[in-house]
């Protein structure tokens, strides 16, 4: 393992508490609007445009087009179910950014640090640089290069996404471990030759959706993964941090 | 001045001193081989096919080619010159990597951390993002964002190379502020509505060849820059950090 120079991290879900930071910041939107709202529904039915969107761009039949203007659009096709169609444009473009102001896991911040210190530290997520940048400012998530989305002009899963983030550092895939809270993202990573590095977050879907480490660790089919960790600190720990 | 919220940094000779640097790299691998060499001379030289390999691209006579390969080819024009022609090829990458192990100015990692505090601190540089992030890993250069080259796909100063840097991060010109230690990349910058942020570094062509900031201060036509700092301690002051 000691090849390995870089970490590239998967954002939502892995670094960040997307669910709880959307659910916060659309609270506090509604209320100063006086609209009555089930946040967590919100946050959900809001992620579940996510995949759709950027499947239309891998598919090929719409250009390259970045997060920001996919949650904005996302945003407008679910907002009149939510009772947000009236929002005025300040907070309609104020709940589009909430995206940018996502908390970090307890351990994110610190894990990262500690990784920092032996790693080459890079987002490889499909938001756009503005947005990791105000989300690193935010949460003091202290990258030493935002990769993916604009950098590599593909959205993972697909394997340029990956490829081209390698090629910017002028690593070989193998040199890259690929760190995700996802085993969808990990296999797209491995099948490119990258490392793999998971990450337990039971509570990215909320605490009535908790699931176990054991689920993971006793998978014994795709889910071979070089390295298995509860959070940041322990995949620090695992890798001598 | 308060609109400002992110500074885009010049980086070769602003952020690190890359004749010193590149002198002691290219002296360690010749008296390896036992090559005399001038080592300011060799770095002069090298450095003098830099603008004129880039002209060829800004002029759309090349497609977009990285600094790294820049760096390569103008080092094979010029080995011969100071008897390097003969080093192994591991010698001579190692020589062409060079760029990505220059040493900070002595205020360079503590001011940068300053200015973090307060604004986005990316990098706005000519050079690739395995150069930048190798060589801020190096030097300890805490950049929230790499920009510049692969990112804007433009050499400064062409204007595209400062708008797109904006863009990336969302924001007007005008809430960006380019901070350089040369006049032509302020004034390109300011141009495109950038704020301007000098730093004086004399010593970026050697002690011989030393410029007092007077010379600077005195200058009434193209150099009035919003702000004119002796080093990034002092701009963070400056700036309120």
């Amino acid at each position: 393992m000691l090849k390995v120079k870089a970490l590239l991290f998967d954002v939502f879900g892995t670094v960040v508490d997307w669910r709880s930071g959307i659910a916060n910041e659309v609270k506090k939107i509604a209320n100063k609007n006086k609209i009555v709202i089930n946040a967590n529904d919100f946050a959900d039915a809001w992620r579940a445009e996510y995949q759709p969107a950027m499947e239309e761009i891998r598919k090929g039949n719409r250009s390259f087009t970045i997060l920001d203007i996919l949650h904005m659009e996302n945003l407008k096709k679910i907002s009149s179910r939510f009772g947000l169609d009236k929002l005025s444009s300040d907070d309609f473009d104020l709940l589009v950014k909430a995206w940018h102001r996502l908390p970090g896991w307890p351990d994110s911040s610190e894990g990262l640090n500690k990784l920092k210190t032996k790693f080459i530290i890079a987002t490889q997520s499909n938001g756009n640089i503005a947005l990791m940048v105000n989300m690193a400012k935010y949460s003091n998530l202290n990258w030493d290069v935002i990769l993916g989305a604009e950098v590599v002009g593909h959205y993972k899963p697909e394997p340029e996404a990956y490829l081209k983030a390698c090629r910017a550092l002028h690593l070989n895939p193998e040199e890259c471990m690929m760190v995700a809270a996802h085993d969808d993202d990990l296999k797209a990573a491995s099948l490119q030759g990258m490392k793999t590095g998971y990450v337990h977050r039971p509570y990215e879907y909320g605490k009535d959706k908790l699931f176990d480490i054991s689920e993971v660790n006793d998978y014994k089919g795709d889910r071979s993964w070089d390295f298995i960790s509860k959070d940041l600190n322990d995949l620090a720990y695992q890798l001598g941090c």
